[in-house]
């Protein structure tokens, strides 16, 4: 693994080096001679033993290796010198010497026969040595933490399915607070809207000291007319304004430190709990979005199915969506390694489309406070897994993917998004002039 | 402060909606008018308390907001009502209309007098609102950590310094293991080079499974010819040549997920021991590369300065590069927040330039191994901050500062460069012909 990495992440500098030979340099070698390059390159690894990382291995005693010689073999050999006991290279400082020159002498008797050669020197060489003690290195995680605390990430969440299908209340079930407004609920003035509207809504959520921008982007109207066609097209061409916006701020000249992100890295598709099948308009949504955003199904309302009607209508879902070639969150082919495979390939084949019930009231269940939905017949606990898949998308949307959320969003759909952007327009980025920009201001 | 963010990073969606005012929706007054625009913004601020976070002060109850009704103050006032417990938000599910609507007027009774308009709303609303429970915003953190830990990340230094300064032994120490050779060390057949040359050597060092693709550059021959004139210039070049790079893989149409970072993120120059004051070549070189490239100044082998030359020769130093009006890392422009001044102004007015001594060998000093150096009057220990400040220059640039160092390179000077270079070509991008890059493959 780590010679994959040590390779993949030579940096160009190595092909900067002249000869197609170095050998790494022995450093009790004397006569060894000098790179004749100017620049040169050579990769090796270190390792500290790591605590209970769980890929990594517990390792036995340093090896005696020809890069990084591991000082405890030379005092384990030769064991009449006591001081120095560790040493962990070649020639020393002129200044010390006598004391450095005897120390070669014993080491250069000791060292020999357990070199060898680097067959390919120009490739990284994968050694495990342990270090002369703690670094710190391990320590760039806390300071990633302390940054993030203090700027804080943005997270947009785009919800889209038809009125009624309980969009905002799931939402706001998710957040645990009021994201979302009823943009059509019962009771109000509002009338469900003669076209797809785009409504967007900031909070800034704090949790354990970490601030999330949250934006909550509603699409009311989807799906609610007579004749729905292409109704998709108002929410498609959202999405790629945002990515338009991003790709605009990112080839500026004069850029912003932080480019504020307004992408959508998440859209929850909500399916109505028919129990039947997938509609044509739900196919022909997720056929056309899947390819410009992360789309998460769920089926909405699932209180309205027995346990056997959801087992059945999931796998019925799960096998339309196949059929049509309809690839949904998290994509196989974007899955970074064998534990991201697992780990998701449980999430397509047994999770999805989450069967969730939302709720933003709490009840008393033996004496604890739970979101529910109160019927003649019992309560509904959002959040027990034997009664809805809620717990399970809050999990995964917030507490597992999030990130990856955030970085499928910048590295395929944004990526795709740009690249075909640039392409268009003969590799020039989209220029920015000044009319436009005022125009998209005074919109 | 909530208000600051959510302020700068509300999207620009905000900038689309009509109205000079929406008031934000009180979900209980029926009849208020929907926003008759088709796109509309808002921010609000809700905060779960947050453990030991040290900026974070403990906070009152939820007060009674308009924005995120917190339903506690609901079943406070009206303790008739024991079921639902809570309630988030208003008009509800139209399947559980009655129930809904008999809460509903409970709570028109109760709420309005508490109610404030916004006074500017389309500007975020900063608000302290308790979460119905935990949600999991803060496992982002974690979820960064796994990412790093699975890709690791890149750190670049480099060291430039008069030979004999030891520059590669302090490397060494600073990583603990063999990172740097001893290019020009005694008993060897290597010379000083002619010219300044520039070696490239890249490590893997694993720690706590926390994976740094470490590459050293060392910069041989730098103040070592008679005439030093513009030596500082392969090395300018040199970084440069880093950030081109990644600007060409940045402006690429089909780019890599992860541009391979060779840029250098932390330049140690090596100020000789003199006890007298900098020399020509020392501001010189200061001067001209502190405005690309963050520089740390050390000052070599201080274990031949008493400590009062050492404190003497610090503030010397310190002034004279105040007098030449030279900048060096931290830069107090830089600085993000009165945490980071208040950090680094002890850096800046303290500790730099950190007087250090290096060291790859390990004594016995009363009973515990540490690395030193054996003189006849005493082992000078290099991590005893008695003995010298290299303790302090390591945690500087390993344990708190090392993400900075990355991203103070991104943002600032990888930028500067990127924006000179875009100006200079009219705004367009560099264009990597094919054959420019089988030249530099090449080379």
């Amino acid at each position: 693994m780590e010679e994959d990495i040590a390779s993949a992440l030579c940096p160009p500098a190595s092909r900067l080096a002249g000869p197609s030979r170095i050998p790494y340099p022995m450093p009790r070698q004397a006569g060894l001679p000098s790179a004749p390059t100017q620049r040169s390159c050579l990769w090796v690894t270190l390792r500290q033993g790591a605590g209970g990382a769980p890929w990594h291995r517990p390792r036995a005693p340093a090896p005696v290796t020809p890069v990084a010689p591991c000082p405890r073999l030379v005092s384990g050999r030769g064991a009449a010198e006591v001081t120095p006991v560790e040493k962990m290279s070649g020639t020393g400082d002129p200044r010390t010497g006598p004391v450095e020159n005897k120390n070669e002498a014993a080491m250069s008797e000791l060292v020999p026969e357990s070199r060898q050669k680097p067959v390919v020197p120009m490739k990284p060489v994968g050694i495990n040595a342990n270090l002369l003690g703690y670094i710190g290195i391990d320590t760039i995680i806390e300071q990633m933490r302390k940054k993030t605390m203090k700027t804080g990430f943005d997270f947009n969440i785009m919800v889209v399915g038809q009125s009624g299908l309980g969009k905002s209340t799931l939402v706001n079930t998710l957040f645990k607070s009021q994201v979302s407004r009823k943009s059509s609920g019962w009771n109000r003035e509002e009338k469900i809207p003669k076209t797809v509207e785009i409504k967007a809504i900031g909070h800034v959520i704090e949790e354990g000291g970490v601030k999330m921008k949250l934006t909550v982007i509603d699409t009311p109207g989807f799906g609610d007319q007579i004749n729905n066609e292409n109704c998709w097209e108002p929410i498609e061409k959202y999405i790629n304004e945002q990515y338009e916006k991003f790709l605009k701020e990112e080839v500026n000249i004069a850029r912003k430190k932080r480019i504020p992100d307004t992408r959508v890295h998440c859209c929850l598709y909500f399916i109505s709990p028919t129990g039947h099948s997938l509609r044509p308009l739900d196919l022909e949504f997720m056929k056309h979005l899947s390819k410009v955003v992360n789309i998460i199904p769920v089926i909405a309302k699932a209180d309205t199915m027995t346990l056997e009607e959801k087992t059945e209508f999931k796998q019925r879902v799960r096998k339309e969506l196949e059929v049509n070639g309809i690839e949904f969150y998290p994509q196989k082919e974007f899955d970074e390694d064998l534990e991201d495979k697992t780990e998701n390939d449980k999430i397509r084949q047994e999770s999805m489309p989450f069967a969730v019930v939302g709720s933003d009231k709490e009840y008393q269940v033996n004496g604890k406070r739970v979101l529910g939905r109160k019927t003649p017949w019992g309560i509904i606990e959002v959040e027990n897994l034997t009664h809805c898949e809620f717990a399970l998308l809050r999990d995964f949307v917030i507490r597992t993917h999030l990130q990856d959320l955030k970085e499928v969003t910048h590295n395929i759909h944004y990526e795709t998004y740009r690249a075909k952007r640039l392409n268009d327009n003969g590799g020039l980025p989209p220029m920015t002039s000044e009319t436009e920009e005022n125009h998209e201001s005074n919109l």
